[in-house]
């Protein structure tokens, strides 16, 4: 029997979809609506569709909730809630807690939707029962999450954990930060995408099953790849080498840098390849300092596109 | 007017020297006594002179002290104040936290070198007053600690802030740890002393300054590179320039991971060449990620050789 203070509402706000969802304490999703997000209206807009998104998710269950997370790809002061810059729905500081909280009645806490996903992944997914978490997720670009001691980190102004910015080749290739060399730009999805395009530029005959899988070079992306793998394709192998490999120097940092007992790796790059957790724990195995690998899980995740709204709704419980 | 219970003992144990201190709650060092490590004979003899050199420097003042911090170039557990390894020392599995609580007849507590500089620093230093704080030290290595929200991390096994170890060149110079291509290997005082040896074997015409001043290509260091750069050379101009991009490409990473505040820099490589950190801070904010490099400020420390010693008293008085 579930009663109303038991469910939260987990919602995330995306540049292109709004997704509520009602979760109850074990962090099952009783209920779930899905709503565009026309961000080209502006924030009000999409903040009355989101309130309407809300409702047409609670219209499902017998049950209300008792509180509210909503997760953004943003920064957010974690304060006030207020999205400080949120570039995918062009979105300047805009007070998403106060407008949301006034139109439900009930708390709202906002937060990063990377830092909400580790949440979720912490309290009810791959990243359960450890006080020492980081959550990587690999998809177009590089995100990720931090528990440290039992406390996720936040940083001065909202951003810690964004690890895909972390330089991974000094003077590498440019990324789409103003760095240059990121992670990111190496085995994030974009890059990878990138990196075979110019392995066909570079060796067009090498790169025949890619170009006809994908039609033409330009439509060549990480999915693409890993359709040639499946045919066995070469190329696709040797592309794929250097993604463990680049995925595994960089973890090898994270391992360095915050020395957690698990890493957890989600996102679309590893959905699509989950060869490379274990590729990027033997690496970390041979690379990372002794004492910080010496207790050290690396698991995929188990939450898939589910831990955005798990995630947020059970950091809006814990915050209360 | 001191009083006994307002004095707490820092300790320092390194490879060459034990330093013991007495520092009054403001961090000023009330006396000071210092004796040679003489790691050969053994952790029971190391400990003997440790209370010996502890004893002297009480027998300094008129007052006691009501704890006592002890810092180590090691891996420390954090709950019981035992060093798990020490390289340096040739320690594994030594009680220091309980051999030295018992011979003193105070409270005392254990931690690694690094992360006791990171406290004075962040209590009695350049990182006063703020709750995210990475402090970074380029010594010989490059070590690092992090406060995060008002707390010092440690992660899981103790070595959390090893930020010297972060990956700045996929597959580039070996390192003295397991990884290649470390932040450590190319900004690092051996680093910065290996890179001018081998620009010498390069170009020795070019090096003739360096190889003057040093006396022979292999004991050419970081501090020849600082005094042909007092004498206008241009190698050691460029060689400079190359450490100060280093260093700004390795702590793009930091300000992306970790999103401090502030920055404290220290160590010789800084005292030996100050004008880094202006150069770090202009790197930084021209490549970090926007929101994170909006309000950083990265300084120099003031602490000097005495944030070890300061630094663990203060942890100590505040562990209680």
């Amino acid at each position: 029997m579930t009663n109303a203070s038991s469910l939260a509402l987990g919602i995330d706000v995306g540049g292109t979809k709004i997704e509520s969802a009602l979760v109850n304490p074990s962090g099952t999703v009783v209920t779930t609506h899905r709503h565009p997000t026309d961000a080209a209206r502006g924030p009000d807009r999409v903040i009355d569709d989101l309130v309407t998104c809300v409702q047409e998710c609670l219209d499902q269950s017998a049950d209300d909730a008792s509180v509210a997370g909503i997760g953004v790809a943003g920064q957010v002061d974690s304060e006030t809630g207020t999205v400080r810059s949120a570039p995918n729905l062009d979105w300047t500081d805009v007070p998403l807690q106060e407008r949301v909280a006034e139109a439900l009645g009930i708390p709202v806490h906002v937060l990063n939707d990377v830092r909400a996903i580790t949440w979720g992944v912490w309290q009810h997914g791959a990243g359960r029962g450890v006080d020492d978490l980081v959550a990587v997720f690999i998809g177009t670009g590089i995100g990720g999450g931090v528990i440290s001691d039992g406390r996720m980190l936040h940083g001065h102004r909202g951003t810690a954990g964004e690890v895909g910015h972390t330089t991974l080749v000094a003077d590498g290739r440019d990324c789409h930060c103003p760095n240059r060399g990121c992670w990111e730009a190496y085995a994030g999805g974009w890059a990878i995408a990138e990196r075979a395009q110019a392995a066909v530029r570079q060796d067009p005959e090498a790169g025949q099953t890619l170009l006809d899988l994908a039609g033409s070079r330009d439509a060549i992306t990480g999915r693409t790849v890993n359709e040639a793998l499946a045919q066995g394709d070469p190329l696709a192998h040797t592309l794929t080498e250097a993604t463990s490999r680049y995925l595994g120097a960089g973890m090898t940092s994270v391992v360095n840098t915050f020395n957690p007992e698990r890493i957890v790796m989600g996102g679309g790059v590893i959905e699509g390849h989950p060869a490379h957790v274990d590729a990027v724990a033997e690496i970390v195995r041979e690379r990372a300092l002794p004492p910080a690998r010496q207790r050290l899980d690396v698991v995929p995740s188990e939450l898939g596109g589910q831990a955005g709204v798990v995630g947020a709704a059970a950091y809006a419980r814990h915050q209360g």
